[in-house]
């Protein structure tokens, strides 16, 4: 019978590379998630959680970021990513470590006009990296909006070409800056936001402000971007906007780092 | 050593019940395909081939049906799909056989006003099966479209939310139907077709169109039906549309089988 | 101004073509889940809901599932999709009507030797069709799986390819049959289940379980079937096995309804 | 009659942002391919090609990008990315200019036993960045390999765990890399190539192969990159492997950049 208790992972590995990460990926776990102002909420996470391995040690052992996440007690948000990026840290002994937790999260939407009452979904995220350096924390939203193309509106005698976009904006931030606020954002820099209830005196109004607002994939760019750069809080940001043209089979993208 | 030449698959198994299918799926492998007029095309498919199997066998010989691939000399085409089922059909000594192919292809497409050319791209697919009492052909494409909808033009002022819709035609057939009539009959129950190159001209003249020509999930699948019942060379088909709608983060979607 | 009580949906239609659905997919709804003994969870589902239009009206009132969908308070589970499809029913006044929702869910799972514990996911579904004639309720599950091939181990000195697969298996039945069981019927049909945390004694006994049971998708297929079929609150079932075989970079499957 | 010759994209932008990148995405457009000593292959690539907007433009001209598409005439290598970029540069009167093309690919694969042929698919990238200071080519791929773990393997009496990886590598280079170079460096970093035939004395040699040859994800990263390192046409690099555990719901992987 061969040794159960061999660590093949601690072997010496000869070749001298060190890497960047060795870990675990695409791990579901059921959490809370701190959006901001309107609570907690579960959701399921996918979990990506690795740390960094020297040129000695042959592997790592992926069995300790799953107990680790397992051992995770406070709600998902921005600070207990450092909880987790630094538990992790001290069950592997290692130098960097990175953990990211992507979710669906829903935030409920009246209609604007009859206030009918739905839910509106979104992709996020959350990450941390730790090193001897730095503990950098990172959230990231998408977010679905309507835009309408200026130059179609421009052009034309009637009618102007429009579509889903997703406004996407991910920020290495303090740790204060709330999913909410980003989802807030982005929802005011598009043509409309998007809804889920919609009667006819809501759609009405959907249907006629998205045409007084029409906004390029830069636009709308350049429109986060202005509110985002004054904040204090924020140390870097990513910026994009893709269309899911309604005239095209392809996209439209505008992207911004600052 | 062990016997290179057992062959587990063909052992016998007790549990007295026959598969409808066992075989292989997402099999890579580059044909010429037959669209129509436009003439042949190279696309890479992905293959799913099955047959039934007995209840008196544990299981099928997979590389047979990779060789059966391997072998087809004709283009991708309805008929075609026949003699790749024929063929697995005689490798397997099959009683049931059921072959797919499922593809991207291109289509050469002029814009409106200025005639600038550039290419849309869709999802297609071929399907044989055969059986002791029939062969079955199918063919599928899934084509973009701009729709614009009908109670948001009714109900506004000015505008009307529109987005891209993807209109589905499913078609038994006697092998006689190209991939291009499929094409072009989508492509006109829309509200406009999309295109590759627009310039302003263009996206004026498409803006318009498409205003003038509101249509639902429901009348674009009605504008399909319309037009293939009639079809004698169609013994039955599956006709939906689904919309990206442009004001909400759900589809809106139609569906016919007849 | 235009008239924004206009019912453009109800205007009719001249072209005499009633729509087997007509109605919403991919709208997601937080909700609770009866998974069986397990108890309730929350999950994020993506619903379609669709009715069928006669051929006199041009098309449904969407937001009508919507409203359907926020007003269900019953945790989901097969007899609350039922109510679900009433509610639409009677909202919509439609002869027939079909929901359906999609979810990714977690069960907790014991490593096999040390019994640290984590969660494995899977997907699953409901759906409920209503007509005149029956209420028809479908419970999915998408169950992984280590699978090694028979073959393999009989005809080499050592080892044996191995690779997740996926056990589907879909019921049509009474009501009575919970998510839990269907998980539990995949996960003992394989060559092992999966796990979340394994360490060293744990996957010691995974290997080696796996080694001593082998399974080709044929049979694994059957294991399913052989135990199914004597259900009596199953009226029919479409089970299927796929394997991301370690070997190809396609598929190997097996099918089987009844 | 509006004008349709007002150019909107042209018009001030008052915000003073300059963004990184404005441009389409997701075009499909057929090529031939170069892979290197196979010679050229037709293939359906994606582009996404966009360049820097200055802070005094508000959009840029889309449809540019698609003409600069249409009218390249070599086939797809990372020297034809450098002639695509500079011709969208002049197009467009722009700084920095970014265009990549992703696209899937076969080569032929022979049985190593029997010499079955058949064909193998990877996933494959050209990019080429254009600015002021310098032209920066990269080329990826995508690469299926079998994964043997070498802890299951050490620690149990009999059989071992493996399962299908992907081995990615990304590098920029002077533009003499052929993909086929990194596909042949990924496969023989592996504990097997993948296949499209086997034959029964072909199974026996890979799954004894990939049993005498254990990899964990750190080790197929570090086969790679010690053979990468000291290649001078490359100027840096990003290799990663990702297995899609065979005992797990998740993924084990592992990076490094050089």
């Amino acid at each position: 019978m061969k040794d159960v208790f061999e660590d093949v992972q601690g072997r010496p590995d000869a070749r001298e590379i060190a890497l960047d990460a060795a870990g675990v990926k695409g791990l579901a776990h059921p959490f809370k998630l701190d959006t901001g102002p309107s609570g907690l909420q579960p959701v399921l996470a996918r979990l990506a959680m690795s740390c960094a391995l020297p040129a000695s040690v042959k592997g790592t052992h992926m069995s300790r970021f799953i107990e680790a996440a397992g051992a995770l007690e406070a709600p998902l948000s921005p600070s207990s990513m450092v909880l987790l990026a630094r538990d992790v840290q001290k069950r592997l002994a290692a130098d960097k470590v990175s953990v990211e937790a992507g979710f669906t999260f829903v935030l409920p939407r009246e209609a604007p006009a009859t206030k009918a009452r739905g839910f509106v979904d979104y992709r996020g995220a959350f990450a941390c990296v730790l090193s001897a350096r730095a503990t950098r924390i990172t959230s990231r939203v998408e977010v679905p909006v309507t835009s309408l193309c200026p130059c179609s509106k421009a052009i034309s005698d009637y009618g102007a070409h429009n579509q889903r976009g997703i406004i996407t904006i991910e920020v290495v931030h303090d740790g204060s800056v709330a999913l909410e606020e980003l989802v807030t954002l982005a929802e005011s820099s598009g043509s409309s936001p998007v809804y889920s209830i919609l009667k006819r005196p809501d759609e009405r109004l959907v249907t006629m402000r998205a045409y007084e607002t029409p906004m390029f994939v830069e636009d709308m760019v350049r429109a986060v971007a202005v509110r985002l750069r004054d904040d204090r809080r924020v140390t870097s940001a990513n910026v994009s906007a893709v269309n899911d043209e309604s005239i095209h089979n392809h996209q439209a993208f505008a992207e911004l780092r600052f």
